[in-house]
């Protein structure tokens, strides 16, 4: 069995030292930069060539500690095991036996967003309805990507209980008036008062030993085995999905890049060029190199910019890119909200998770729900990711912090000053070993190291469903309720 | 229990971290020096301090994870254990029920040279005696440093047959002719051929697996075992020890610093001042600083040059400085080879090897003995040591290779290339990042990346005396066979 403690150790270290190559980098490119074109520079291009050697190494060092003596392997099996218990639990809770003395939690899927934002709307629903142990109903039919509805794509939330009807309140009445209502009708998160001690990023409590000890960021693998549930294909996305597979030759080793353009670009997000993406890819490709030989670097494509591929291709020879130009031409804004798009946008991002890295922008949902979903592929994916801009997020969630674990003391006035145990309120990861942030007591903002922080996890009492057995070992690799996996690892 | 394959794998990647702490602060240092003053400086100090940061965290990380989950724990009972068993072998082979019918090798204690030259001439007959199983006898009598010889100070060899005769031959003639005889007389290790291959840096091959695990450098925890057994002291010496111990104070966290001078320096090793000493023991309490507060910081301070002591104290006000400036005299080459020298020479090592950290040079016999014997106080000791000179060996050992494990291309003539599986044996590590060696197959010499290598392990067959059980359960740290343990720690 692994052990918390240890687990916890060695990620410790091991995000230490993440952090290091990050500032080292960001650092001796500066150096470089600066120092002209004599001696000097001669001795820094020298030093960043030499540290490359040392970070492959010790990159690899911790990946092989990871693995050794089957640590990687029970990791993996723990994961399997515990998310296939929330998926029977999510089953139980979706489908009572007698529909007229259950509870209810209603959500319509009328927000004005695309897949993703919506479908993480869902996802709070179907969190509340967890927490509250109440069954989730969905209305969805005149959906702006399908008319017909949730169901026509993905398995139906309940092969029981699918319609509501009896004493409906809206969420935020007081505690005895929801109690008592048979159903509880739910707002989009923005209006969600009061706000549960439940929303994630909390966990809950009863899972969190042992989420704790398997996974770096327990917050988004309980996310993504919500995400998980909701996403089962129906039969027909299910073949379209296998043909996909069949017909692109998804396989790995492979990078997903998700790159994000037409209505995104300057409102809610920077531009960012193929380059930056790839310069990750290949990062990632060069250290796996170093341990295996990998005959052909794979990238799966999703882009909502049908002109990115080409690009890709012309400028990247070494790559195979896999990806459905069709899917990218479907996503432009004239043609977003169709039946066809909507299976574009599934498709792109079962794939995207069921790479082995990620290369994106988490300012998108499209991007994060990739990221969730992945989680319930590997044992523990949560360092399976570069992205290009914010950390991860939940849209609507409680306050994310930090808990320091070394003090902090601001030498220029960009800097926060912190005490080991405060809490600070994360910003961003500049992504060059320092982060932004603000302190919880001074309501301060700055930039601080980010290897003196860790990520302060909630958890939260929430149902335990203990009519809900854990099964006996599970056979090989079985993934319960849901009906694609891809297993290429 | 331990497992071998992840405390190998945990033990690799705080070697890389350590090598490319060496390589950073050295280069760090050379840029320091070459940027001028200006902006450039500003920066390279800027990252200098804060890389102090990452160093010590990291540091303090690595000690954590050791910890982790009971595993520190674990490690030092199955050193005591293991050690316990041998301790128990070699009483039995050295306590034969029936001297006639036992097999003996025989040694004398005329080598001229110093007392830790001395110890480890004995220390190779008893790995000979082990490996063999034959019944170490030692002449003694005449000693330079006590004519009335070795149980004047140390606990007899043996309680049962101290004295030989029969059939006598010297090492080397035909194996048949050696295993018939009675006893064999071995010359000085300079002079011992053939060379069998038990001889260190060698470990048994029955205790391998065991000793692969929880000791980061087995053979020196293994010639420690040797050393453990011939110094146990006599009820006189352990009076001495004892009051020695409270006269001084001594007690931890401490430091030993053992500094060789006089008839050493200019001929067998260069001089080095104290502060390149103290240098190091200041980062060792910075280090433990950042975790534990530690009221007083202590060294015990040996040295053969009675000027020190005054000169440390007043130089370095901040410690306690625990030591005997007799002793100190007593070590002049003009009153070395007496008894009360010979006393006080036992009582530095004895205390050396009962420090938490070792200071010092490995070109002194003096210090390796401190740090084999310093093995079998601590679950796994073999980090806890700075040497300003060289890496650790034994006086004629076998061959010494390390193995690489990363390719290395040479991109000077400096430089030694080598391909993965190569071996190399060592001539000595910069603590820079990089070590000089001589590639085995090309006799090529040269520097090269530390962390691309790694130390090659040797195991021999040896007699496994099943006769000897392994104890039950252990008492609470309890040691068989030696009667001094300061446990401070
Ligand atoms: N098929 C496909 N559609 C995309 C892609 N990127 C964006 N889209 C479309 O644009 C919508 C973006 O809205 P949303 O999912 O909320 O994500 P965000 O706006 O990027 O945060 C998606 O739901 C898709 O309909 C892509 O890579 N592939
Ligand atoms: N008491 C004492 N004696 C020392 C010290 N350093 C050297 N000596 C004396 O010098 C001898 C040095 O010979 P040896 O033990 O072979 O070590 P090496 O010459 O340093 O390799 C020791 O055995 C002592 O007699 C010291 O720190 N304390």
């Amino acid at each position: 069995r692994l052990n918390l403690a240890r687990e916890q150790a060695r990620r410790k270290v091991e995000n230490t030292a993440t952090e290091l190559w990050y500032y080292i980098n960001a650092r001796m490119k500066e150096l470089a930069a600066a120092s002209g074109t004599g001696t000097l520079n001669n001795m820094v291009r020298g030093m960043q060539s030499d540290l490359q050697g040392y970070q492959t190494v010790m990159t690899d060092d911790f990946g092989a500690l990871r693995e050794a003596g089957g640590d990687g392997e029970l990791q993996r099996k723990e994961s399997l095991r515990l998310g296939n218990l929330v998926q029977r639990r999510l089953e139980y809770l979706q489908n009572p036996k007698d529909c007229q003395r259950a509870k209810y939690v209603l959500c319509d899927l009328q927000k004005g967003c695309g897949f993703g934002c919506q479908l993480h709307h869902v996802t709070y629903c179907l969190v509340v309805a967890y927490a509250t142990q109440r069954t989730l109903v969905l209305h969805s039919k005149g959906w702006r990507y399908a008319s017909k509805g949730w169901d026509s794509v993905f398995m139906p939330l309940s092969n029981t209980c699918t319609e509501v009807s009896g004493s409906t309140v809206h969420w935020g009445v007081s505690k005895s008036q929801m109690d008592a209502a048979k159903v509880i009708q739910l707002p989009i998160v923005d209006s969600l008062h009061p706000r549960p001690d439940f929303m994630p990023l909390a966990i809950p409590e009863d899972l969190a030993p042992r989420l704790n000890t398997f996974h770096g960021d327990p917050p988004v693998w309980w996310i993504g085995q919500m995400v998980r549930y909701l996403m089962r294909p129906n039969s027909h996305l299910q073949e379209e999905i296998s043909s996909s597979k069949q017909r692109m030759g998804f396989k790995g080793p492979i990078v997903g890049v998700h790159i994000r353009r037409t209505d995104k670009v300057g409102v809610e997000a920077a531009f960012h060029g193929l380059d930056e993406y790839m310069q990750h890819v290949d990062a990632y490709f060069n250290q796996r190199e170093h341990r295996e030989s990998i005959p052909q670097r794979r990238v799966y494509l999703a882009t909502d910019d049908p002109s990115v591929l080409a690009d890709a291709k012309r400028r990247y020879s070494k790559y195979e890119f896999i990806s459905d130009n069709g899917i990218s031409r479907s996503a432009a804004l004239g043609s977003r909200y169709t039946d066809s798009s909507l299976r574009g946008i599934i498709l792109d991002i079962h794939f995207l998770a069921n790479t082995d890295y990620l290369v994106c922008t988490f300012s998108s949902q499209v991007c994060r729900v990739a990221y969730e979903l992945m989680q319930t592929y590997h044992g523990d994916a949560s360092a399976y990711f570069r992205s290009l801009d914010d950390v991860f997020y939940y849209g609507g969630q409680n306050a994310h912090n930090l808990r320091a674990v070394e003090p902090h003391k601001a030498k220029t006035k960009d800097d926060l000053s912190f005490d080991v145990g405060d809490l600070l309120g994360i910003a961003g990861n500049h992504w060059n070993g320092f982060s932004k942030g603000t302190h919880r007591k001074t309501s301060k903002s700055g930039l601080f190291p980010s290897y003196k922080v860790v990520n302060d996890i909630v958890a939260v009492k929430m149902p335990t469903y203990p009519e809900v057995k854990e099964e006996e070992e599970d056979a090989e690799g079985e993934r319960v309720g849901i009906a694609v996996d891809y297993g290429h690892r």
